[in-house]
């Protein structure tokens, strides 16, 4: 990385700090381009060099929000022996995203709400659902062609444990104190676990 | 009822549908009361005679919605015999849920995105949330009671179950055509009673 391409890397990366506090200060709706440069201390003509307009900037905040979940899953990925094992340290990760800050889930909310009616946006938002199903799906099959999961129930093995996952999320979220919502993620994924490796009857 | 009830009871559920037309048209935020008046041929006064405000509106809407949802419930809770087999029956009415139309499910995030804000409207959005765990957790508990749920894993069931509910239905929101949701459905909970019913190790 040359001189240029480094400060262009840091202005993007200010925009995208400014962006995270405008949003949570103001919400995804009532925050202006105009406010995000100020914040950043750059100008516009700048801030459309890095991003197309203030959706790109918001999924542009989204991607760093999941890098982070990626490291962790890139981290654990080396510790398990076998695909169920590997699976289970998916609940570590899940402990992390409960942790969330609530402000953080209120702008992702409201982008989804945004989103949703704008098939291209609602998509590129989506990404990361696929990217984690996927991830998943690909666990399961080598737990499967390593003889760790008995076939057969594989093709509802991803996502259901997805399910689990973003249902527990959306609970934790919604009613904070209403359980222990790390321990009944543990139990989940664990009966979860259990049950996908029984043999079919 | 008397026939001045009857004209009450006769207005409110013309306000209702009128609700349901306008929110689904131009949405709830930009949906004003004067314009589901006019769509329900009703003054203003009449409409503050039933409802307080448009949020007020929305949750009995929402009210009615879930009335058919409890229907759904009522009528299944005489077939089986045991609590695992009540537990299953609802997956029948998961995917009545899930086949709710897209519209409606649109309505409802945007008013949860109003409402996640106000902690009184929230609780009165989560509502259906905490009625239908309890419903469930009592439905464990009889399990438990009768036998055919060893105990061990109880506090956890109705969390989890709720969890898969939730996760698969907006999964089946998010992406209609990723995988047969009703089978997804049926093997998930499928999967999580015969987890349940097992005994602990």
């Amino acid at each position: 990385m040359n001189r240029h391409e480094q400060r262009s890397a840091e202005t993007q990366q200010n925009l995208l700090g400014a962006a995270e506090i405008c949003f949570a200060r103001y919400g995804y709706e009532a925050t202006s381009v105009a406010q995000v440069c100020r914040e950043a201390g750059v100008s516009k003509g700048a801030f459309y060099h890095h991003f197309d307009s203030k959706q790109a900037l918001f999924l542009g905040l989204l991607e760093q929000w999941l890098a982070q979940i990626d490291r962790q899953i890139e981290t654990q990925d080396t510790v398990a022996r076998d695909a169920p094992g590997r699976l289970r340290e998916i609940t570590g990760v899940v402990d992390q995203v409960q942790q969330v800050p609530r402000q953080q889930l209120l702008i992702y909310l409201e982008f989804l709400n945004k989103a949703v009616r704008d098939p291209a946006v609602l998509s590129a938002t989506l990404a990361p659902y696929h990217r984690y199903l996927d991830l998943m799906a690909t666990m399961v099959q080598q737990g499967v062609t390593e003889g760790s999961i008995p076939p057969g129930r594989e093709a509802y093995a991803a996502p259901l444990l997805m399910a689990l996952i973003i249902g527990l999320t959306i609970q934790s979220f919604i009613d904070p104190a209403g359980a222990d919502w790390a321990a009944v993620t543990r139990e989940g994924i664990d009966l979860f676990l259990s049950g996908l490796q029984e043999a079919r009857p």
